[in-house]
């Protein structure tokens, strides 16, 4: 099935707001085998909205806008289906009943007399919003299906998450999608060097994607059945497929998690306390991993060393080694996990130290080098690696191969239990 | 003048990659008082690209492809113009002699025999591409500019300034951009209780634009004319009423630069090293300052001291005064200040603690609390803020707020020149 998104709102158009729903909405069909064939950005405007929506339901099945639905004058998601559809607009007891139910779980009544929640385009029905007041909209037509959903982020990913598992299972048949992540191989080795059955003998029982990144890709396994058993069957099938194939020794995880949430989850469960020293990352990998709540637990702290002063100072890396192997090397980067492993008193410390660009590269050393070390129980260690890119992209580069080499060492260890 | 961007390619619509472009896009628009009026995303087919090159050519003057122009099969641009105009293509002079400059630069022959560079649909000329290889396309038809840019971001940000700046100057007019940047104030204040005549004033030299941030407010200025002498005069007009009105304490920079990069430059300029002591902005400080190139003359190093162990060890936090006051406490942060200024020997040190949530929080200390605390030769204070949002949320204010404190301090210090 194709989907078309609308994205309505001028806030989107004029640099005010950068949209985050058509990320959200392309990682959650690629999850479930659905196709976004579109996405359009229009403002607040039914002269842009019709001939968009024309494309939209001429070329897809399932249309979805995104925003407008709030209380406030400019919010005219309502009043463009209404006119589009030349469905007049009513009050609506299911929409009530939906408003209500939003204000109080929130503790707070709703006013059925004044609140715009109340009104509904005739044959429209509303659907819940578990993180917000609004309501969404859903109306079948002509065998199409239009969905309205609010714009805050946070509802909408919801809401998609909700209706993608409701509305579209539409044969009542269960689901499950499998996502296995793999590291080290592009695209073309993986499913034509090393596994050039996998992708037929996986599709056998499921639709099949597949999402390369920088170090990686991704395979998205889409499988469906109306008996539980069955799906179970083929859930081992597809487990026994991935468990048998070469791909095997490349695959760091096999869940829908982030690498982030990975080496929080096995670090804690292992008792773990860990600690960065970085200074071409310059503080990203303590900002990646603060960014998850419960952080706390595992990630105790970070230096920043972004001048030898400090790594001097605080990590203690000898001037000698600085000034006889320079700051980007093996040497200096292995001084650097060894301080800040101690003075944070973690089990586990990971160093950065690099050339991001654009300037301060040589011949022997050029832009886009990192040297990244390691200090726990088992080894003090530190590995030189190359990349290309712009500043940003090398340091994203760094960053993620830096925590590559974390998870690695999480897993060798034995663990505080 | 209205603007459509059809940004073209399946890697944008299954997850694969974000768009960059449409951002960098509004942005270049409201600076020069073009409007963004559509984004529309499609994949790399026919059928999609002819019903949505027909609205953007009905409702827009000037209709911008990005994507697809690159030399392998899956670039499918040119065949699309092509198709869509009725315009055959054609090897052309002016082609090869734009890719052959490009490769030129960068040191390489061009194969004019072979390379895909060398065509063009017939009445298109070649756009030259001040970062990548592949020219860009330029189309006059019925009033309309139509214009094919690659979609490598850097290539199609260069592209779009150029265009921007000589294209739409159709009458030869020069132009200039003043960028206002206002904290403190929501725009509804600035332009109705504060200052109400200003926009008028604005608009009677040029075309105003707004863009409110969290904590502020940008406002654009376009003037254009064809006597430079004009010109500068309406800049003086321009700065004359922005100095007059009483908006003028709220300004922190005029121009187009960023927060980062008006801290790094400033500091630089007063000879000042930085550091940062974070718990709550879990190195998103340090990780901000570092996208910048250069920023290693400045900012020296910081400390992420999540757990309160590192607190102490590293910023010698006293133990009772996290006992006494807990770890988001103004007295905590001005120790975490005055620690990381010691220990990285710098001159203006920040710290931020705080509570992100969505856990954590309490009555008389709720989620979205921070402290930031400063040390400098002046003086050595912290003030307690209160936020809303979700944890991504809060920690942008966090660090957003902290770095508004660090430029202040900046302005306050008397420099070491």
């Amino acid at each position: 099935m194709n989907i078309s998104l609308i994205l309505i709102g001028s806030e989107l158009l004029n640099g005010k707001i950068q949209d985050k729903n058509a990320q959200v909405l392309s990682r959650i069909s690629f999850l479930h085998g659905l196709t976004l064939r579109h996405v359009f950005t229009i403002a607040d405007v039914y002269e842009d909205f019709e001939p968009i929506m024309k494309i939209a339901q001429d070329q897809s099945d399932i249309i979805i806008t995104s925003g407008g639905l709030g209380p406030t004058d400019d919010d005219l998601t309502m009043d463009f289906m209404s006119r589009f559809f030349n469905k007049p607009i009513k009050v609506s007891d299911d929409a009530i009943q939906v408003a209500t139910g939003h204000y109080q779980r929130a503790g707070r009544e709703f006013n059925k007399e004044k609140s715009k929640y109340r009104f509904l385009p005739l044959n429209f029905t509303p659907l819940t919003n578990p993180a917000g007041f609004a309501p969404g909209m859903y109306f079948f037509n002509e065998n199409k299906h239009f969905i309205s959903l609010p714009g805050v982020p946070r509802e909408f990913e919801s809401m998609v998450n909700e209706i993608v598992l409701t509305k579209f299972n539409q044969n009542n048949k269960l689901q499950k999608n499998i996502i296995i992540k793999t590291k080290g191989l592009p695209e073309e080795a993986l499913f034509k060097t090393i596994a050039p059955n996998l992708w037929n003998d996986l599709a056998q029982l499921g639709s099949v994607s597949s999402l390369p990144h920088f170090l990686g890709v991704d395979i998205g396994v889409h499988i469906s059945d109306s008996n539980p058993d069955i799906l179970n069957v083929k859930e081992q099938q597809v487990m026994s497929i991935i468990k048998n194939s070469p791909i095997v020794q490349h695959i760091w995880h096999i869940g829908p998690e982030s690498l982030e949430e990975v080496i929080l989850a096995k670090a804690k469960a292992k008792n773990l306390k860990i600690s960065f020293a970085e200074s071409c990352t310059g503080g990203f990998n303590s900002h990646k991993l603060t960014q998850i709540s419960g952080s706390s637990k595992v990630f105790y702290g970070g230096v920043v060393s972004y001048d030898n002063s400090v790594k001097e100072n605080i990590l203690k890396v000898k001037s000698e080694t600085l000034a006889k192997f320079g700051a980007v090397s093996n040497e200096v980067a292995m001084e650097m996990a060894v301080g800040v492993n101690n003075v944070c008193k973690t089990d586990i410390a990971i160093s950065t130290t690099g050339i991001a660009g654009p300037t301060g590269g040589s011949s022997q050393k050029p832009v886009g080098t990192v040297c990244i070390g390691f200090s726990d129980q088992l080894a003090i260690d530190a590995q030189t690696y190359h990349f290309t890119g712009d500043r940003e992209t090398l340091k994203n580069r760094f960053s993620l191969m830096s925590l590559f080499v974390l998870l690695e060492r999480i897993n060798l260890h034995p663990g505080n239990n």
